[in-house]
């Protein structure tokens, strides 16, 4: 655990997973214990957990997890391997939950020990990444934008909170501060499940970075009116062609971005990269329920029966994506 | 008054305005009764009464308010000028309010019962001019489709509620459905404070019309899909080269429209179109309070002390609109 509440999003202690309740955010700081699979999978189906690295990570922690289960409840390894399966499916979109879950679980034979070890070095490895990759995107949209402060325009929550370290599109924008490149950041409030107001602004205001709200119909238009030099998001999947799975209004952002002649860029670690994938039309994209969008925070707004079209995720198209940036490499679809 | 609900939304009766009070819909159907300017004036503020066309009935009305209410209180001339400036200047984006506010005052000097004759004209015309509006917008629509049954995107609320009669772009809608045209809406939430949700969604269920509600940032991607024929919007001014201002949310379906190759729609009234603002550059954008992001109905979403950029409106450049559709004709910027 390290020496900031951002340093300590996930971690693994005394055989349990502990976390920050990223559903109990802006207005509380509340660290949950995960004991058991059927714990997990309802933290990560009700976005306790949440983010597509941070899931990586907490899928490698779930299988140490199941296997300490296992061992106290002696299941067989044909349900061990069940429990590892819920898993790697609690939700569909992000790569890299499936693919970490995969890794260590490969590790199983080796014993309880090794498991751990294995899921200690994915969350290790997460950390660094993050760092490389903020600190290559800031470089990448200096050179792009060569403008003086950058003010710049992001969506939904990519910071520790989803990613660990300093995060993705929000480590970058971390990284340009501390590099004295950046003016404010004007951050989406991403509907239905406002991470940007809840977690985005939460963290920057952790950070102390200048930063502005805006409703997600509005982030077009502030692109529009001149009020970003350029946009960050994350990816929660990169298809081998560039085309980008994110949070449900990346690809508004991207049609402004074009349209004012502004980079567009995508910050993900080479994980979330699925050279499996041949294009975004062969993404799964997670339709959530109705409830969602029909009520704000539990507050009911449409009325009762009215429903709605509520995909998690949207795809934007390779062409409108300027870079994506990975701890590696730039790419440039 | 009217047999069906939406015929009630506004009107005049015993020296009174009487209106739905739309911040209480959907969950409660609740008539208030407006005596003075400053109730009015509170009235438009807190967009108790809301929408273009409608805010231009609420104007004249509210000229024969204050003539009324300067009868009982004694007000000299300038005060009454006074007060009707104040109707006027009460939202600054929609021209439809000062424009009848002093086209009613004008009258003044008739005496009181001309001013309520006038008021009275004021809000006949908007109903006939709804109606002409909804059926031209209907034949264009099939037109430019050439498809069977439409599936069409909208924004905000322009049906009865803000427009009177059958409302503009939702007019064109109820007009589709008669013609047995429609196959269905998608109808974005409209964030931030969820005309859609709230009312849209409210009259599209009280005449019976096949909806579905969508969070502002996945209307682009719900029309890249393939998921809608045609965009239809309303407008709050039009500028004398096609730009329209409209609800903050607009531009971006306009982009995606633009990108998918199907129909962007404007369906506004003459009155809408302002001859007198060269472009969407000199149309005041109205810049409201933070907590309409931060918050819902009073449950906060971000943490304390974060700010917001909170247009209410945005520009969509005239090159990307495919046609504008008033009572009298059709415009092709």
């Amino acid at each position: 655990m390290g020496n900031h509440v951002l340093d300590d999003v996930i971690g693994w202690r005394d055989g349990h997973i502990i976390a920050i309740d990223q559903t109990a955010l802006p207005h509380q700081l509340s660290i949950i214990r995960l004991s058991t699979v059927d714990e997990l999978v309802d933290a990560i189906v009700r976005l306790v957990v949440r983010g597509a690295p941070l899931l990586g990570v907490a899928g490698a922690l779930g299988v140490a997890l199941a296997v300490r289960q296992a061992e106290r409840e002696g299941w067989d390894a044909s349900r061990l391997d069940a429990e590892v399966q819920r898993i790697a499916d609690a939700r569909p979109t992000a790569v890299n939950l499936r693919r970490e879950v995969l890794a260590v679980a490969a590790v199983i034979p080796d014993g309880a020990a090794a498991v751990e070890a294995a899921a200690r070095a994915v969350h290790d490895t997460a950390v660094k990444v993050s760092k490389r990759l903020s600190e290559r995107g800031a470089a990448l949209l200096v050179q792009e934008c060569r403008t003086g402060p950058l003010k710049v325009h992001t969506h939904c929550n990519t910071g520790a909170l989803a990613c660990l370290g300093w995060g993705t599109a929000l480590g970058v924008i971390r990284a340009l501060r501390d590099q004295g490149a950046l003016a404010h950041v004007i951050a989406d409030e991403t509907r239905p499940l406002l991470q940007g107001s809840r977690l985005t602004a939460w963290e920057l205001a952790q950070l102390g970075i200048e930063h502005y709200l805006a409703a997600d119909g509005a982030g077009p238009f502030l692109i529009a009116r001149g009020q970003a030099d350029a946009v960050v998001v994350g990816a929660d999947r990169v298809a081998a062609n560039g085309d980008v799975a994110n949070k449900i209004g990346t690809y508004s952002l991207a049609l402004a971005a074009r349209r004012a002649g502004i980079p567009f860029v995508v910050a993900a670690p080479e994980s979330t990269i699925d050279a499996q994938t041949p294009s975004g039309a062969s993404i799964p994209l997670e339709l959530r329920a109705d409830e969602e969008v029909t009520s704000f925070q539990g507050v009911r707004a449409a009325p009762e029966g009215t429903r709605a079209l509520n995909y998690a995720f949207d795809i934007t198209p390779a062409d409108l994506v300027t870079a994506i940036v990975t701890e590696d490499r730039v790419i440039r679809p």
